[in-house]
């Protein structure tokens, strides 16, 4: 509901009329609520209650910063440790449907939407095929955040001349992550996993520029502040 | 109180005994019985309520690698972006306090407690000093589990007959890691982070093989499962 | 001459007629020849005097691979110590050129011409950049071998059907590379650097499985044996 | 002869009486002149023929630093294709002589000509194991230069009163490099690599420092300038 749009900036949220919104009992709001606020997504509200936070563009770019990171060392550890057959499977299906929806003269909406599912089970997969159960949860936390997630800042490139160009580059990297995974190449996969979230972090900077636009496509954007962070 | 050892791995922890042992009231304890359970520390249990989680040492040893990770990424963004005059001058201070409690001939128990306070210190000063808000929040939460926070690992040293040298090459690795900061070195910072958890990690697998050692020195590792996870 | 692919590997190559075809006396002839021979282009003939030397895929896939860790710790060091405006003046200027020439609907071959020649100016600036002078000399001495070169591997690219396409893709990593030295961001240079010679590795993939054509289009290329190392 | 200090900077090196000198003809004279000049020890004087080049603290520091890169990469290499078993014997027998040479209360010269042996076989192991032809022939043309090669930098340690401690300090990342490459670790392999060197440049800052000193167990020291490079 939040990342939806559905509240601006500065909005107070009261456990009372949520709940009655929601049709819900106070105790789950308030732990709701509870939560939110521990994800950064919330604050305490002046007048008591909560309120949405504003995010800074910065705030929002640091974040798929670290998504980059986090990744990388998934996929590092799986370069590292050896993935699975099953898993390699899968990540190679993954390469193909994504072949076929970017490498074309033109892509429809059909093909943007095979791209997005298999962009989230491509990262997914990456995710949990890593053993390391501390860096999961750390990228469990992350995507709570506004923006984070792998194909959170996909809307804006289908829009963009360029946003075909993109896709094509962001799925050779995707290639490239595979091949250094089945390579054993550690410290290749930790760095394309980084360099693979600059692509998010320069269609953050597009859509930030071009306001009126972005907020068509991207309601949950509201939640960004007029006055982005250095 | 959990992280102190008074709860054993599978002992069952239900809203109303505990709320009667802390004298609070029952919401503010299903408040926090929550956030555990997000936290990973405690897990629903089967005849209601919460239990304990049992750790196993891989589960520990991956967050400790994490934490390596994170602290690396905000040293490698204060040696790109550069860091405050302040900041230097406190990371130095550190140095200099840490010099004076290892670099002798035989460290005593206040010297002991000098570089554990050193030593947080340093790497908060870090952590606060990228700034990055959403890798601190990654770094908090990581904190919560246990053993994965900095000194958490320290005292088993003491008891080793090479603890003190190991103190010594982990103060090496300080003085490094500020070198690296000055000198716009981001690669070196951010190796330097993952490799100074290596001691660690390697003191997690020496108290492991010495389980009554170390359930004196640390009645935390009694959430360590027997059967380690391989 | 040699890279010219004049010679085939195997063939005998003595003092006295080299000296004769090229019209010059014997001693720097000799002295040219041990050069070679020190750059592991030509190696001593059972029958006296020298051979050419027949080169594996793998050991021009290895010098291929040294050369992006060359370049990339020349760029790495560069976003550490600093990049002068000039320099980053002539970067820019490249850059331009590169867009010029590859973000258009079809490259003609004054766009590939002109795509080469910022190519080399632009990889000469980085290595010039750089203030390591043993780092400069172990590149002069890479450069030395077959299709070692930055621009070597080119050729064959305008020949393949996505061959635009690849140097768009390398022409966004220069984009990435400046960027990168800009921001002060070293890991991510070093990696970069790495990350771009993999074109050229895949390209020299794709011209040994088509002999005949890359025979026409790159002479030298007789120089790869037929028995690829692996 | 040049590395142990018989010229001084500056000094002329003409082909007729180094011939006589050393009782050989002029050709071999004149083309081991040649190679020296390409190796950057000598460079042509004023006054026709060669004359001794005088390096910069700068120069020499940079070139232990290409060196670091280029044995980290050997060390990748082998982490990430993996070693043989009977190089990871090799290499763990480097482990136990070094152990027995570092790890006791004091240090006799003994132990010291031992470490040294140790160490040469052990990063020749490293260098000898990766298969990568072009990066050996970097390694080669580096260790031409003074104060190169790994041990090139250690007599200055023993006159250290910190010397022993180096020497372990040095010695626990030959064992932190040989688990990374038995775990497959390649980055931090590479970053290892990079890290060992950074105690020889120390140690030559060090020795810079203190001139009288160190030209006394370093005769090559004379071949540095008294101007050091920035």
């Amino acid at each position: 509901m939040i990342l939806k749009g559905e509240f601006v900036p500065g909005e107070r949220l009261a456990e009372i009329p949520l709940a009655e919104r929601l049709g819900a009992s106070r105790t789950p709001v308030r732990l709701a609520l509870g939560s939110l606020e521990h994800e950064g997504l919330i604050e305490p509200s002046p007048g008591g209650g909560y309120q949405m936070r504003r995010f800074t563009l910065r705030e929002i770019s640091d974040a798929i910063r670290v998504r980059g990171l986090v990744e990388g060392f998934a996929a590092r550890l799986l370069a590292e440790e050896g993935a699975t057959r099953p898993l390699l499977r899968a990540l190679h299906d993954c390469l193909s449907a994504g072949d076929k929806a970017v490498y074309k003269a033109r892509m429809d909406l059909d093909d943007y939407a095979a791209y997005v599912e298999m962009n989230d089970t491509f990262h997914r997969l990456i995710m949990d095929g890593c053993g390391n159960a501390a860096l999961k949860r750390s990228m469990e936390s992350l995507m709570g955040q506004p923006f984070a997630a792998p194909s959170a800042m996909l809307p804006m490139q289908s829009s963009m001349e360029e946003g075909h160009q993109w896709m094509q580059q962001a799925h050779r990297q995707h290639h490239a992550l595979v091949q250094a995974i089945e390579r054993g190449q550690g410290a290749r996969a930790q760095a394309l996993g980084e360099e693979h979230v600059e692509i998010a972090r320069m269609n953050l900077d597009y859509a930030s520029e071009r306001p009126e636009l972005a907020a068509n496509l991207m309601p949950g954007l509201k939640l960004v502040g007029v006055h982005p962070g250095k």
